[in-house]
């Protein structure tokens, strides 16, 4: 089974002014991304705007990636649906255009019935069906859903399930698990804000909204890291911080959209529902970026 | 516009064993509802699973419903969707087929982009190109978004925006709308445990899930309370509560479609990753269902 | 045993400049409330700042308001304390200078241990000692620790428990209390936001915050309640929000303290940490006063 | 100004069987703790009881432990108050006695007035008065009240104010005052959980409910971090958290009291309500224990 690590992108979805998807540009981005230190992409994350788009869509968007990447970065494809049957087969489709990895979040409207005998059934299922390895995605900001550590543990047993992103940022959980999961299980960091910290205890990586903006700068604190230079890392990770509570926490999808525009990538619109950042937070993260350091164009 | 008043069941959608839609049993079911004190349905509610199921297949089970029950019962449709233009697309469908008023659930994923200003804005586009009249469906246990008071106020001047369906259970949240929505604006109680309470507020009904178990029952607290004996309408509410729970709070979908077999109507699966019932929560049902004095087959 | 009933004001303590409290205001409150139609006073409720009084300090207030008051009115004193062990001590010594009831709310800085044993204990060998009975106080927006209805109901059968003052604001749960409560246990709203709803259910009256700037008010709407004319009940209750809100959630002490100065009250000078209202906070007030028809001096 | 550094204990307080503090078992323990590892102890912190003490409790506590602790042993007392007035002379009584720093929890009641404008003038008043420097203690669990690091920062500008134990968990959180705070400002974790993550992001300490149990295990972890073996320090971390979790949120009070009488100090019982530890909890304690190589008595 190949084992993720390294820096991933979760990559802005592209697209035009009426509201489709931009496909051309999304590639621009795609080939910008190959040419730096990340390790791959992740398309269809949150930062994708995966929710806002058609399976057909969705499906495109995975070809599209794996058609402008270089072969020897990854492609993992955010495949998670509400339906087990829809997850299942937006999982093969997207294994059949080349994703390497299937980044399955948690179902979440039903909540109350989201409980561990439902989400262990469902990653059982779909990992036992699945012609790609599952890497479960927790993110319950978002979805209003947490994976126990107790059940990323029995999850960790199958063969066909590689590891595990966590963007809920509990540094607890994410210990428990690198306390006890079996070897080779890859714990990644789901925000910037703790990557350092997940590296510390036995994490492999991390896929970061902030590495749409700053690619090189993220993947340095993990190569700073490896190294040995410890007091670089940190320094690294907590100059960070702002910038990456700005194209997340505060500013969300439209922020981080408009911090790319800013540095050279393609952001452009978010899709309504998702409404573009205003003037005075455009304003905002050209301070931090400023402050971080990081040319602007 | 027409007016939505009384009592609603968001029906829930049958599935067969291999998990595709059983549009007959749903039929039946809209039939046997049909013949109830109902005012009529709410297909592709949250306890019609609807975030389980494919754009086609919500079509067509608006438009079987609507094929089923008496012209004089009304049908809405919930067409919310995370992206404005599926929203938008599907509740034209809808409402091409039948759908008197379209229920729309705030997108929901984007939590930190949904702020007042990204759902002001959808709402207000939707009611602007929407065929039929939208009610705002504000449902934050699943959602974990809220559409405060003040957002509903504004949006309450639109003339296509209906009324709202609050299933948060915030009585001062639904009481702030009462007091200073325009004539006309209809609120709805999102859950049988609060129903009694809206309606003395100003509400004039409810969809409720536990409607889909026990209809007439329903229908006969409003009865009461708007023939003004307040101690019997007092009284139902009252008994009503372990019912009301037991198919939402404690055993969610799988607890309601399990009560609704045990009293003659077809509940039957749920989709995954939605579990049905286990053997001790039927027991549990069965005993409340008992206490209420509601015949069992 | 004596039964609570009616509207209660939860009275402001009155502190001088140096933060001293200052008796003979608050005797001057006692009085002025006295003459309206209230059935008495909560002394040492969460809105007379009772956690940053000393034990001296609160014994002495219950003296005063108990000596101020009329005979026929009740003097309910707030005697809940972190330790099971002063919890005691001070309900023995407010019974001893004339309470008629201790309302005691959950101890609840140790949050993870006030399970539901814990609680029941609490309150069961507190009401086993208490010369007078005991009322359980429900406010998990201050103490962060919720009374389940569950235990509600357990603890309304020990003949010294004879209610429940719920400010926690979940209709369903004081519905769920009132369907299976014993005769004569008292129900109380703790907020003025939803004392109508509470009434209509079962309830028997309130503590409310907004009692200490417009006693009279909220006391008709429960006579206009309980003689039967409903629409005048509702009309009063659903325009008393925007006060009750002022008060309460929007500006907490230190807006209530100002709004019972504007109408000829003693409210003056919360104690620190808490700060008095601003100039801005006191326009709003005096806005939504005026709003109300609330003659202000 | 004294600067704190290293693991602290926070002493858990002894009572005898009627309830009393038991001073002289409190003075065992001391001693005890006294020959390990541990840079001091926090006297009335969250796992001594503290708000379920009197003042004259809290100060004789106080002075015992100076008394039996070595000199060179910092002893830091939990002198926060819901009122500032009684926080500001139990700061004086303590300090009399010989505690060389504050720690200074939010005052939490009054949830909604304790916004940033009331937290900062609370410590600032406190820390220009007090004659010890104040460390500020952010424990949202117990208080939900979170001091936020923008907060944080502008305090730390105080020459009174020494640093701060944060309890809440949140990396993020931690990280964004480490980034910013002033050359020589300390910052705790305030649980063994996240210890080494605190460290490694420039912490330089911690007060740990653990260290109770097992307080040369905690200064190990420091040591190793601090001597560049991290891979050691690492697996120490990861092997406490089962242990940590049973003596926090796992447990509570009753469950650090039970693993330290099996450790060989004297934990005993807890103060009412808190109940002490069950049977079915020894057991499951014992088991950690073990697991965790302590030999237990």
């Amino acid at each position: 089974m190949k084992k993720v690590h390294g820096i991933f992108a979760p990559i802005a979805t592209a697209f035009d002014a009426s509201g489709e998807v931009d496909y051309s540009t999304f590639a621009e981005n795609t080939v910008a991304f190959g040419a730096t230190k990340l390790s791959g992409l992740v398309v269809l994350g949150s930062n994708g705007e995966f929710t806002l788009l058609s399976h057909e869509e969705k499906v495109k968007l995975v070809e599209t990636a794996r058609n402008h990447l270089p072969a020897e970065k990854m492609v993992i494809a955010g495949t998670g649906c509400e339906s087990f049957r829809e997850t299942l087969q937006l999982t093969k489709e997207c294994a059949a255009v080349g994703a390497d990895v299937a980044l399955v979040v948690t179902p979440n409207y039903y909540k109350k019935d989201m409980n561990e005998a439902a989400l262990g059934n469902f990653y059982t299922m779909l990992a036992d069906a699945s012609p790609i390895p599952v890497m479960i995605y927790n993110m319950p900001g978002n979805s209003g859903v947490n994976v126990p550590s107790s059940l990323t543990l029995k999850l960790a047993a199958h063969p066909n399930i590689t590891g595990i992103k966590d963007s809920g940022g509990n540094i607890v959980q994410i210990s428990e698990v690198l306390a006890k999961a079996p070897e080779g299980f890859s714990v990644f960091a789901g925000s910037g804000s703790y990557l350092l910290a997940t590296l510390l205890l036995g994490g492999v990586g991390g896929t970061l909204a902030v590495a749409n903006v700053v690619p090189d700068y993220c993947a340095e604190i993990q190569e700073n890291f490896e190294k040995g230079d410890l007091e670089k890392a940190r320094k690294m990770q907590l100059a960070l911080l702002p910038l990456n509570a700005a194209v997340t926490s505060r500013f969300g999808i439209g922020g981080m959209k408009a911090a790319m525009d800013m540095v050279g990538f393609k952001g452009g619109l978010p899709r309504l529902p998702i409404l573009p950042a205003g003037e005075e937070t455009r304003k905002e993260i050209a301070r931090i970026l400023k402050e971080l350091g990081i040319p602007t164009v």
